[in-house]
């Protein structure tokens, strides 16, 4: 139970910097797949853009809620650092299994991340389990969704029950921890 | 048109009593579906949920509103309920014309329940002819297309013109009646 | 800047008119695609119908909005028109070039004309330029992605980018105009 304002602060920033983790390792993994699919730059930007917000959007739209990346230039300002830093590294250069690691990785990173700021949405909202779940599950996996569908891909959550286990592992473990 | 508080009761409890008529045949609709796909015991249980509830999550988001699944118990209870008879029933292990028939029952009184429910959605809100056959229609097929995308069916929609002009039908009748 | 009442009652009556362009463009669009694809008469009527309305219907899920065709019949009524003064002109017995050319003249109209309503939606709201840009596009291309859905061809946005970069520049414009 949160109990004083002290808290309350505490988990508001919690969650902002988890929101922010996820959004760096999702539009990373995307970042690596418009790679991998050897996309020109305009099709890197948008896969990467589109695997960091998507699950929030879909998230927002289940909530009546206007997507938040509407109004704020922060994850967008993030999501472009991300891409800048990748290049600059030269990931895009590179194959092989280091890359497959970093994927990885990245991929289990904003699927945690993204599970927990989605599952606190319905906790705000004062949601029953079901609905906590529900968004934690939405906003972590929805954006890998989308960017599988773009790239032509299965999405990889019809194949890999691992990713979804986790997600509403995640989510049921931080509903089960307010109650 | 509704005249008297006692008229209002009365139509509130029967639209409650229909879509819990509607829960109950379309989560057990799933669960014929998914039985009939060899799914294992997570797999039917997703598979109901879904039929039993995305129309009228579809219906939720198309107005604005967040999920009632997301607040109350009661239909996820329903749906529960409804797995656990089947299951006692030991409706898995039967197969032939008695289950097609039970399907083809199940699936045509909850078209009508929801077809009503999601047109009363419309007229609550004052929507015009468009906006309420339109709601009856999406949260009456909503549920069965997810399912039948799910299990890699072709939406049946697609090839049963009759099930969509069933529920414009009757979409369309409960707004004329309230005219 | 909008600075008097003046400007912006003439701002209202542009977008209005905008959008009744737009209407009778993709409602002429996918009227043109039915004939094509020799649909019914039923058939033709909800491509055209979901051609004109689907990425109004789009944008207003993304913004929290109930749309605006299920209050009003001003858009449906022009709906209408178009279709009967279309089948009127009988072009649904002509082939060949001119009819190529009339569908890509009411595409493109309706493209640019829905690219600026959409894009003044997201500005009535305040969003920043990637609300704004989006609200424009999908507004845009959204109905024609569901067309092409329906009558089972790959969406026209998947291999003619053209489009898709006219209505990002429009939406562009509209946005540092205002800016």
């Amino acid at each position: 139970m949160i109990t004083t304002m002290m808290d309350l602060t505490n988990r508001l920033l919690q969650m902002q910097l988890l929101s922010a983790i996820g959004t760096v390792a999702f539009a990373f993994s995307g970042y690596l797949i418009g790679v991998r699919k050897r996309l020109d730059l305009l099709g890197i930007v948008i896969v990467s853009l589109l695997t960091a917000i998507g699950g929030g959007m879909i998230r927002d739209v289940l909530i009546s809620r206007i997507p938040a990346v509407f109004f704020d230039y922060t994850n967008l300002g993030i999501i472009t650092a991300t891409l800048f830093v990748s290049w600059l590294a030269g990931l895009h250069r590179r194959e092989g299994s280091t890359v497959t690691r970093l994927f990885i990785l990245a991929d289990s990173l904003g699927l945690v991340a993204f599970s927990l700021t989605g599952a606190e949405a319905g906790l705000t909202l004062g949601l029953n389990a079901f609905g906590v779940v529900l968004l934690g599950f939405v906003t972590a996996v929805g954006g890998g969704v989308v960017r599988d569908m773009m790239v032509n891909d299965i999405p990889f959550i019809l194949h890999q029950d691992f990713y979804g286990t986790v997600s509403i592992l995640v989510a049921s473990g931080l509903f089960l921890m307010d109650w």
